[in-house]
């Protein structure tokens, strides 16, 4: 028997919380609480959730779920396979809290771990798929398909015609494709790529090799579209690419694919790491994170994020994507998987499981079956004449799970888990005898791969386990994550990442199951889903959840499909305006065109609030026209708004949908529901409220919460196990339950809190704000407060008058931020110029005061610089962060190299940042976004 | 499917090996090994081992090995119980390469994180038992047990009379103690603590509480023993002692124990940490490794081994205990689920488990039974008349392990897994209805513990599961571990500890498992042991194994048992001398005296082979009382003696038997067996050759081996699964298996290498040696040669002239090395004033050059001091390793600051030391042994 699981989640204990709540004021957490939520938003009564179990409990029901799930063999193929996890990597990056408890590496300095990791992954995919710049991972396959079709009316804004999909493209694709094409009005035909309609076409994406295994030369399609005066799309197999003739050198544009099978689990579906590569030209049309070489304040390279403005954070609706997570974990796995394998290893793997593939559909072929692909990689088909659903049983006794294509026709895809056995379970299955066959050569020898790949050393280095053990550790240890220190982000309530649940995503019957399999064989899956789906409904007020979006701007998207469907299927389809107020987060309004609206700006007032004036304005305008309101509550500006209720009704009375943002839902959670308060649809981020975590920079999960209403408008898929939600609004993500594989997680968070422990977890979380607030209030202005004079779950410090009076910027707070071992703050959002601070109810008082201590002592350096005593130009603020070589070198600094390195006193465990300031505009002046030679670090 | 397992484990690759043996003018491998190997010892033919396996087929046979054994829930007792290792724990300790692939901490400045972990480790002990000075962990109970009788005898030479031990004391725990008592020639007295013999007494252990569970006051025996001139010793449960009054404020001299039940898994039996605790005046006498504080070169206090002179690698015969590996690896982990739970969680554990039982025993009563134990904490016996095994066999159906006493009672035991559900099966199979009960009062009130216990802030600071996260990866931080880098040290083969090889270890199945369950729910467990004795003996050419020494001296100890019992047998019990080469291991001579035999030494000549002139000699002087020699092959001069095989004749001759000490046996595997060259037993060091790792000092695991004449003196145990093993020699670890919980990651070494494999690992381990000797002896001579002119797998570099000419010692070269970043490698083992570097196979020839690099550099820099540059006592060399705060202050150093950090070039990802060098002296005169207050640390 151990604590109570909340009260190893909670961070400050009993004792701290009383001196917390003495500190501002109140009595008690419910004191706190009732003054700081408004009356009219609280929920009545306590959350119906099941009891709160420990962790063993907790461990012991979801291995069970996990037992109940039947992975067998996957060969069902359809952009998903088996792949063997390299054990050193699974235990090193996927079960290590210094990478799965990173942030979005926003700080680079502190970030130059994961950045060279993903750094290698752009190299990877664009040495594999033959084109010069990728970017830093995608969600999935299908939404990478779908940012292609994006970016190429980006890149070709006078594009003619429809953009054609390969019929033979992955049915989730051509799902995913299509709801997104829907939205934004663009046509799309799905046809052969050899069949291509008459006429213009805007784009075509071909996929390579085809659902069904052919393999087709790509290169009279690619000719004629250019031709037709659109671009080439090729959605790709990383690992066919190593024997395959990269569609770069066959005149490809962009390929699109998933690392998945670079030793990433299954996951039933998710995350994944989605890629996409472009050629030249393209760069600044890419969609999502990228990763560039820049150099620092020291003259050695540096890598960052690059090209920030094309995102969703700066340029708003007119973002190339509303992608705001990556699949950062998941890239890297990739990366790793390619690093500790080098191109010959990859090559073998590939090799080998094409000679298992050829030599199955030789035996098939002499034991009298039709096997109907005659140049393929990995799969094929065979026809088996309305014997197709018995053959596949007949497989999955065997334990081997096959894909049904159609009455007659099995679909049989080999990975790198395919052995001997699975050669001979699959004759038994298909009822032959084996026979020696000639070995077959089904690979076309016109596309046999001619280009280097993988030349870089670092894929020729670490191929022995200690060299590639030391390699990870190495990269972890440059990195800043939640093992360090606190990571006091702004709206993404970055807490506890908890062993127990994170554990069992490692256990087998959830990392290896494929998202296809039957229903009876992830009825574990199944289970889990439904009851997180029900208790995240429980929570929210809402009526239903669907999982499937497997990023927070995936449920946006979700939800704006839903409440379009809604007010199209009531005949308004003319309701396309979104309201949105101007301190949204960017991913609305880029979420919001994305879906096909028109956005409409709502002005706040001087308190923050959103302005009710010109929200009654704007919807009288748009009374005829209005689609929704999309909010965040709490406000961005960390205030629980009293004006919510009214605001709802208000848009109701319009006509209009209430989307309410769930970023913030930490704030909530207990106290009060977005469904019940006057929202129809939310999104949640189980990565920020819900213990998933951050994995530097993703996976994410963002489910979308809908009243009864919108229900009928949740995503769809056309492989869904549940039949009847194979059509409707369609596919958003590539897997039916989007990124089922970490679900376990939040599961686990709110099984072993249960209702009581997530509500005080909210109130402790508010607590530790308002104390951070009350605190650093005393230095920094508090932007906004509520009616109480309390602030919600986080807290917005401004710098202004500061970098006004003194040229102390908000970068320089950040950066100094370091020397003090702490990663900064939210910066510059949602206003330009301060500092947003998130506490979260995992810090303890310990820590929160060394924070403030840092704060402080940063206010006293600042006070320094505006009496003169250092230019700021050469102050350690500016300076920041220090470096262990700023020290070795010459000091010719108005303070002292201790006042530099140890400002908060002589730390034998301090953090190195390996870098000083990153110069961010000169990384994009001249891009780099592959791994670069190594002589370029030379000292 | 990956790369061989072999390729990922050996370094170097084909292309680094060719390079490597051109280097070195050899055309193959097996040319080199010609060389090398006298070809009097070469073994013919190929290993006789299963072919090798993949990684995924070694993990899966694992874990079907694993789901073999049936653990329930543990009631047992006997000194395990089953406890939960906090998840935070066991992800970021137990699996955490920079915990798992640590060495001992013999260069603490790289060391200070564990050191910290196992000061508090001693804190936790001393503090529950009340007593103030605790040792840093021994091999188990029983052991702990033995060493405390050798303690008694060595602190009160005159003692008369016998060592009484409790008749309730653990039945292990006496066997263990008798053996050791038996070969040291001590009587020894099982009795009724309450019934001492007449006349004057050595010292008494008392069980506190009993293996029945009775809790008896001490105090009585305690003063009688005084009394009658002796000490006494407690075996206390740590448990039992959150709420029963400490040992030593009973009067208690000595108290040892087993942490197991602080989080520690069961693994059968172990590894666990044993401990001991003495009292004032006791503290010279400790058996084992203790922690203490010290200061560094810059007055801040710093943790380093005190007392080593006490220990067997300084003090050889006259050692406190032959013993070298301590539990490190458990120890921290039981130190910090005190850490994590503090005092009043572990009394909160204690207490629930208490009432457990105590509710228990009050319904068995209710229901008719008769509950035998009347003051208990956890444990009581019931009479059930003749049913006994009905019963146990009942308990066992509803998943619970009980202890079979004898036919007509039963032992139940509670622990921290004990539930409501527990009872209901308890109840279940005793066959009673449960009634309510009072509230049964089981604990003696006049042994309530009244002392505090735990009152440093590092026991009431880490109850949240963020900062526990992040004192562990703090403290990582701190050591230099394998997952930084190459550790080259000379006899203690750091090696990869493969993912592979560790994950298993976690598996429920062979983590939870009970040692005392039946045969039947050890199944599992009981073929992994068999098959891994089996290939030992194959690879050693022995004909029989048992891994029951959990240490290598354990291995040494009952391989000299079996020698003595030998020639007992044969009517020769005169025959006790051991001739033992000058050479030798401290360990050797200690374990030979502590078998009971009188250490003579055989002189090296000065080419440092065994002089065998002189051993004729000595053979001859001895002839009639020869007994064994101990012999290292290689020896510890990291050479093949041609004159191993004529020495094992003369030795056979003058009638001894020939113990080859398997330290070194990494030279030999797959090339020559010893078994087979003239060896009658060995040990072998599985935490060397066999990949287990060091765990950052222990835990280690020490087969012996032997051939059939000595097979019947193999270890025995009381409570060994086969009945023809519960008697015999005796016991030397408490559990039947000895670290059985380990075993797997051999078993998967050997596995997935095959013999092949292996071989071959055997083969570039000799040639990274001889790459280092040809590298570095043109700046070191290299002390040692065979006659080919090639070292083994080891090398040793004479840095006597350099520190007589310069002043320069081994010392300085050995924390120079850190500013390199590296570990040192052994130093004046085994000659003064020299370094002996083992590479081993795992490392590439990156690694492997650039230590030759850095000692090359090293190597510039005595150049320096002997040119008069630098003053030796101001040299980079004398003031290494360099801190962060070194940097900041005043620089008045004749070299630079660059020079002293980053004296290989500015590195981004340098290991920065947390103290400069550490005064050993100053920390043995100013004894320290527990937590330091923690302004101590202000600076």
């Amino acid at each position: 028997m151990s604590a109570p699981f909340a009260a190893r989640h909670i961070g400050p204990d009993d004792e701290q919380v009383g001196l917390l709540l003495e500190r501002l004021g109140y009595a008690s957490l419910d004191a706190l609480m009732d003054a700081a939520v408004p009356k009219a938003i609280r929920s009545g009564g306590a959350l119906g959730l099941p009891e709160a179990v420990d962790e063993e409990t907790a461990a012991t029901e979801l291995r069970a779920l996990a037992d109940a799930n039947f992975p067998g063999e996957p060969m069902i193929g359809l952009g998903y396979h088996g792949t063997l996890t390299p054990a050193v990597v699974r235990r090193n990056v996927l079960e290590d809290p210094s990478w799965y408890t990173a942030y979005t590496p926003y700080q680079p300095e502190i970030s130059q771990g994961r950045l060279e990791a993903l750094l290698n992954f752009q190299t990877m995919v664009a040495d594999l798929t033959g084109l010069p710049t990728a970017g830093s991972s995608l969600l999935d396959e299908g939404t990478a398909a779908a940012e292609a079709l994006a970016l190429v009316h980006r890149a070709n804004r006078k594009a003619e015609g429809p953009f054609v999909i390969d019929a033979d493209a992955l049915p989730q694709t051509i799902d995913v494709v299509r709801t997104r094409a829907e939205a934004l009005g663009l046509a799309v035909v799905v046809a052969s790529p050899h069949e291509l309609p008459e006429g213009p076409v805007a784009g075509v994406l071909l996929q390579y090799p085809g659902a069904s295994g052919r393999v087709l030369d790509p290169r009279p399609v690619i000719d004629e579209v250019h031709e037709r005066g659109g671009l080439a799309v090729v959605a790709a197999d990383l690992l066919a690419l190593t024997l395959l003739e990269a569609p770069g050198a066959l005149g490809a544009d962009v390929v699109v694919g998933s690392a998945q099978r670079f030793g990433v689990p299954l996951f039933y579906g998710g995350p994944h790491a989605g890629f996409m590569s472009v050629r030249e030209g393209l760069e600044r049309q890419l969609p999502g994170r990228l990763v560039g070489v820049s150099v620092d304040a020291e003259g050695r390279p540096a890598y960052r994020l690059a090209l920030q403005t094309r995102e969703q954070h700066i340029r708003r609706d007119k973002a190339t994507s509303n992608i705001c997570t990556a699949q950062v974990l998941l890239a890297v796995t990739a990366a790793m998987y390619a690093v500790y394998h080098g191109p010959q290893g990859l090559t073998a793997i590939a090799r080998r499981t094409h000679e298992l593939a050829a030599r199955s559909a030789a035996s098939l072929r002499a034991g009298g079956l039709e096997v109907t692909t005659d140049r393929f990689f990995d799969t094929f088909q065979v026809s088996v004449r309305g014997r197709a659903s018995e053959v596949r049983d007949a497989a999955r006794a065997q334990g081997l799970h096959l894909r049904l294509v159609d009455e007659d026709t099995l679909g049989v895809s080999f990975s790198e888990l395919s052995s001997a056995a699975t050669l001979r379970g699959l004759h038994a299955a298909f009822g032959i005898t084996p026979h020696e066959t000639e070995p077959v050569q089904a690979l076309p020898p016109e596309l046999a791969r001619a280009s280097d790949f993988l030349t870089h050393p670092v894929f020729n280095t670490h191929h022995n386990e200690t060299s590639m053990l030391r390699y990870l550790a190495k990269l972890a240890n440059r990195d800043y994550a939640l093992d360090r220190g606190m990571i006091p982000l702004g709206s993404c309530t970055m807490k506890l990442n908890a062993t127990t649940e994170m554990e069992p995503i490692s256990l087998a019957g959830f990392a290896g199951l494929h998202p296809f399999v039957l229903p009876d064989d992830a009825i574990g899956y199944r289970e889990l889903i439904a009851q997180l789906e029900s208790w995240l409904a429980e929570v929210t007020g809402y009526d239903k959840v669907s999982v499937q979006p497997n990023a927070g701007a995936q449920g946006e998207f979700a939800g704006m499909l839903a409440i379009r469907d809604y007010h199209r299927a009531r005949g308004q389809e003319q309701r396309d305006v979104c309201l949105i107020p101007s301190s949204a987060h960017g991913t609305n309004p880029a979420s919001a065109v994305m879906a096909g609206m028109r956005v409409v700006v709502v002005k706040a007032t001087e308190d923050g609030t959103v302005d009710l004036e010109d929200l009654r304005a704007k919807c009288e305008q748009h009374t005829e026209t209005l689609a929704a309101i999309m909010v965040t509550y709490p406000s961005t500006h960390g205030v629980y708004e009293e004006t919510i209720t009214e605001l709802c009704d208000v848009v109701h009375e319009h006509g209009g949908q209430v989307y309410i943002d769930g970023a913030n839902f930490n704030a909530l959670l207990g106290y009060a529901k977005p469904g019940e308060f006057g929202g129809d649809v939310s999104h949640l981020n189980l990565h920020k409220t819900f213990c998933i975590p951050h994995g530097g920079g993703g996976p994410g999960v963002g489910p979308v919460a809908v009243r009864a209403h919108l229900a009928p408008y949740l995503p769809s898929h056309p492989l869904h196990p549940e039949p009847e939600k194979r059509s409707g609004v369609g596919a958003i993500s590539a897997a039916p339950y989007g990124s089922a594989g970490i679900l376990p997680i939040s599961w686990a968070y709110i099984r072993m809190m249960g209702g009581e422990g997530l509500t005080r977890a909210t109130a402790v979380a508010v607590l530790s704000a308002n104390y951070v607030a009350a605190r650093l209030g005393e230095h920094f202005p508090v932007l906004y407060r509520g009616e109480s004079g309390l602030v919600a779950h986080e807290c917005i410090l401004d710098l202004r008058d500061i970098t006004r009076t003194t040229g102390v910027s908000v970068d320089d707070v950040a950066k100094r931020l370091i020397d003090y071992g702490f990663h900064a703050p939210t910066m510059s959002f949602p206003v330009a110029g301060t500092l947003m601070v998130e506490p979260t109810e995992s810090e303890d008082l310990g820590e929160l005061d060394r924070f403030c201590d840092a704060m402080i002592a940063i206010r006293g350096e600042i006070e320094r610089v505006a009496a003169g005593e250092w230019a700021v130009e050469e102050s350690p603020l500016r300076n920041a962060p220090h470096t262990g070589r700023a020290l070795v070198g010459e000091w010719d600094r108005p303070y002292s190299r201790e006042v530099g390195v140890y400002p908060a006193g002589i730390d034998p465990d301090k953090y190195w940042p390996p870098v000083a300031r990153i110069d961010q505009a000169y990384g994009d002046r001249h891009l780099v976004c592959a791994c670069p030679p190594v002589d370029a670090y030379a000292d």
